[in-house]
């Protein structure tokens, strides 16, 4: 049966939603007449604005979170067990490619062992932390996904062009840690699809600074990305727990 | 052709020789007569005594270094290049799955952050850091082989049985470095075949506490499973270049 059937009175979780895919995320869901409450997390209440604009709607509940410390994920769901009975629809929008002097490496001449470290911390691990700190509320009795954004250039069988190894490599580590999320919700969650999800090149500021050689119809306007994400949430079923898909529903290679 | 049969005064760098697969390494390389020089590391000499034993062989230089520290790496190099022209054969055998508080985790309720970072710094990073620092060693003249000790249970396809979620993460992110040093390679260092292996599972001190259901003739003995990685090694053809091998010379999904 599909996710989207099923989801009324549905509660969301946006993790990494004030700016880009995260904040379209909040932005549709507000929207979706069968979501009851969307939570949505952001780090900096400065870089939040766009975010807090829509405070006034009466769904949304904005949480403040460093996703990468796991005391603030407790919180989290600490805050969503305290006004809901369960979640239905966790994205995981947390994710860096460039911030200040973190560029992604053209070539082995640019690795730095603490900047790799740093896309593991940021593109990986908030997810191992967000399926540890949610599994209460991932109920027995209701389906839910849990999905978090991944990317095509994470995918090792599709890598033809090499660089950008410290992005690559941490969205590998971030597929291989959804694998083994399915797996283990497989058994102690099985109403639950956990699905990583390649957008697409989204015009963000994530992808700004790379955006030359895209041809115009494949960068995407983030309303569309999200739409074609949010299309492909609805239709999962049981079976395609521990999958990888692509913007308009194909399944990647890992 | 077959990087054996090329393989004359050769020079050969163990990385992680102190113990276990490593150790072994360097006892058969010191054997090969077609090797005329093994460089091996060792992190703590407290621990390298056995390694030591065989220093008084002329053909042995013992290096102390910490892979997991570039400058540590860089002085490796620096002192291969110092005596030798070329680096013919790399093997990194750098790998941890359990120390002291480090455990594989069985589940969820077991992650914890800085120790998921700790498997990506020891298991990931280092062989970024070799390719990064050797590359001038790996000539175009010369054929060699750039090897890692990955490992089946790092293939994100193959995984059925979840848990030990920082060692699998580890080894995919691993594999995905490898996967990009050969496709940099490919354009800078032509004649170096870049290679991922899985040991199988080895009587060595890293999988002493999870031996219990490995059926005995899956168990191999460290002297079987350097001599079929060798056997790999001597066989490799440029059209190798990339790939991730098993012990039995097949080839593994990512």
């Amino acid at each position: 049966m599909m996710f989207g059937d099923q989801l009324q009175k549905g509660t969301a979780l946006v993790v990494g939603a004030s700016q880009g895919i995260g904040l379209e995320f909040v932005k549709q869901l507000l929207k979706d007449d069968r979501i009851e409450q969307v939570f949505a997390t952001y780090r900096n209440s400065k870089s939040a604005t766009d975010l807090f604009a829509f405070e006034d709607n009466a769904k949304l509940r904005c949480l403040q979170a460093e996703a990468t410390r796991e005391a603030d994920i407790a919180q989290v769901a600490a805050d969503i067990a305290a006004q809901r009975e369960s979640l239905h629809l966790m994205v995981n929008c947390v994710g860096v490619l460039h911030h200040g002097e973190l560029q992604p490496e053209k070539s082995l001449r640019q690795i730095e062992a603490e900047r790799l470290l740093n896309y593991f911390q940021i593109n990986s691990i908030p997810t191992v932390l967000l399926a540890k700190q949610l599994q209460p509320l991932l109920k027995k009795s209701d389906r839910s996904v849990f999905a978090t954004i991944s990317a095509k250039i994470g995918s090792i069988e599709d890598n033809r062009l090499g660089g950008w190894y410290g992005y690559r490599a941490s969205k590998a580590a971030l597929n291989m840690f959804l694998k083994n999320i399915a797996i283990e919700y497989s058994r102690k969650n099985p109403q639950t699809t956990v699905v990583a999800l390649h957008p697409g090149t989204t015009n963000t500021r994530l992808s700004k600074p790379f955006q030359r050689n895209v041809p115009p119809e494949k960068l995407f306007p983030v309303e569309r990305t999200v739409t074609q994400l949010l299309d492909i949430i609805d239709r999962l079923t049981e079976r395609d727990n521990g999958s990888f898909f692509s913007w308009d529903g194909s399944r990647l290679p890992w």
